[in-house]
């Protein structure tokens, strides 16, 4: 993997770069849709390649290898191969899920045992077994077994849980340094900051992270219960300690404003289940706010669902339409908010690159911020 | 509406025909996918167009004049407009699902009285307002409203119900003469021939209806838990009367086998939720056969899904991924079973009338019929 910073705002730390992988380039800032189970939901890949323009998807760790399971994913060839989608893609430690979706959960040293919320069959996840895993899976990008922590853990959790994900780290940087991918391309690691809500840890983090030189680096742990400006205090504890020159990912974040704050802070790379899951909920993401489409209001609204939108099916469909979908629960719906959504979210992040270019990243974040938040 | 009858099989009574509406042009014999709510269900509006290559679609009275209703339908400039398919459409009369889904229902020589499914409303429907409701869902052919008669009815229930169903007939022709449509163009009207599994009540309907000189002609009743013979008997006896110059369309059947003996027999349209439905439960049509997408067989099976189909996601997604996408519930594998299922059946019409056209209908028939119903 290599990365090239191309611009850097000279307003900000707002950066514009190119990523390049053995499955293709990603222009930063980059939004990443989420493919959870190898699939990006209600969305077809030719949809996600070309009406959408997603550059990189990611995949979950915990539920590929639940199902289909490994043997699957290798008889495949890896991922890419079975999912028919051959851009990048990224896939995540499978801690996070191990500790809101698994049953039973138990924290080792060793690492995370844990109980399948499908089946409940008994398995644990180690710093080594997720770097074969993820080698498996064949993610251009793979990240680092770490303990998420909660948003509002206190200090003494939050240090001791730090200290973990440090162990955790070096034997993971160990197990993928004496491996490789088993399909010929090349996979690149990212650690993942931790340390919750508390500057000094953040900063420790940050700073062992840095010395690790990995190809990418990752901030986790935010967006998970603390306020907004704790988030945004705690990016910018970060990207002051993390190398200028790799890509700064910014995991599981977040609405279209929690994003242009955090390129505005020099990250990178974004994804969040919140563009597909809230279009499932009825919740569209526009440049003029955000709509609520089972509202009555639509109901006769005969106009294009977003006539600024990017996607085929803003202007195809009705609100009138759409709406009325919603309503009746046809799956068409959920197709047509996430196509919608998605396409938003990388109309938005390409609208940011090319402001950071222009060298009037800030001003028009601040004049499109208002707009996006808004309820419509 | 203008039927043009292009070709009959020397061997069997198949023909091949041109049907042209104000929305376009029919080649016959054609599979008409069903959009029940005014979408069909988990396809999108271009798909349907450009991959399945649908000619015309189905939309449900009953549904239609439920949720959006006939304000919205008729503020949107009716249902083309409303869902943005731009090609014919045909709608039922709503008897079926009053029958089949409406509670409380209640049948007298007026209409029929019922509750809504969705919210226990109360509702009549009647020959004249069923036109008037067709009209204004604006439809490129309406069906007459009927009693759809059980398919294990006595014979005196299904002479008394046949007699109530002409009566009816007259009624709706009535009214459709004194109405015309609301958005400028054409729409025909369909009588529909009943009377269950008895020659003798299907002859006398046929006899009736083809004095009507309407613009086509419909069989219902069938598919309705007769035995399969007795389907094909019927058909035989009603299109011995039906007129030649007039397309003939069979209700809600069928599997491909179904489709290509009622070809054979001179049915000239055909429509089904089979290929819909069943594809979300996991079954694919194929040309080699029916396959269940949930066995445990197709889980390392990395073909195409069928590399003989003609949509897209044929060739592009293999049949294990296509296995693991229902194994876990992804709404993708309903898209990717509703297209398949509906290019599959539009081809197999295409095909026929191909072979129509070659003069070998029979003979091919022949050769492809076992492989069709085949359980691979």
């Amino acid at each position: 993997m290599k990365f090239e910073l191309q611009y850097n705002d000279s307003q900000s730390n707002a950066r514009a770069g190119l990523i390049t992988t053995d499955h293709g380039q990603i222009e930063t800032p980059i939004f990443m849709p989420v493919g959870t189970q190898g699939a990006v939901k209600a969305v077809h890949m030719p949809e996600l390649e070309k009406d959408i323009q997603a550059q990189i998807i990611l995949g979950n760790t915990y539920h590929l290898y639940l199902r289909p399971g490994l043997d699957i994913l290798r008889q495949a060839g890896g991922l890419h191969k079975f999912n028919s989608w051959n851009k990048p893609i990224l896939t995540d430690s499978g801690g996070f899920q191990v500790f809101s979706l698994a049953h039973n959960r138990k924290l080792t040293e060793e690492g995370a045992i844990f109980r399948s919320h499908v089946d409940g069959s008994k398995h644990i996840f180690t710093p080594e077994n997720v770097m074969d895993i993820e080698r498996t899976i064949g993610a251009d990008i793979m990240m680092a077994f770490d303990e998420c922590t909660p948003g509002d853990a206190e200090y003494s959790y939050a240090k001791k849980s730090l200290d973990l994900t440090e162990r955790w780290l070096d034997r993971c940087i160990t197990r993928f340094n004496e491996t490789e991918c088993e399909y010929g391309y090349k996979q690149a690691l990212f650690p993942i900051v931790q340390g919750c809500v508390y500057p000094d840890l953040r900063k420790r983090a940050a700073e062992n992270i840095a010395s690790k030189e990995a190809e990418g680096n990752a901030i986790g742990g935010l967006a998970v219960g603390e306020p907004t400006e704790k988030m945004y205090e705690m990016i910018e504890v970060v990207n002051e300690i993390l190398p200028k020159d790799k890509p700064r990912y910014l995991m599981g974040v977040g609405t279209p404003a929690n994003i242009l704050e955090a390129i505005e802070r020099g990250v990178d790379m974004f994804d969040c289940i919140m563009p597909t899951r809230n279009g499932r909920n009825g919740q569209l993401f526009t440049r003029r706010g955000i709509l609520n489409m089972r509202n009555k209001k639509w109901a006769n609204d005969f106009n294009p669902i977003d006539a600024e939108g990017t996607s085929f099916v803003d202007t195809l469909y009705s609100k009138a339409y759409l709406r009325h979908l919603f309503i009746v629960n046809e799956i068409l719906a959920l197709q047509i908010a996430s196509i919608h959504n998605l396409a938003f979210y990388l109309w938005l992040v390409k609208e940011a690159r090319k402001h950071i270019i222009a060298g009037d990243y800030s001003n028009w974040k601040r004049s499109i911020i208002d707009d996006v938040t808004r309820r419509l």
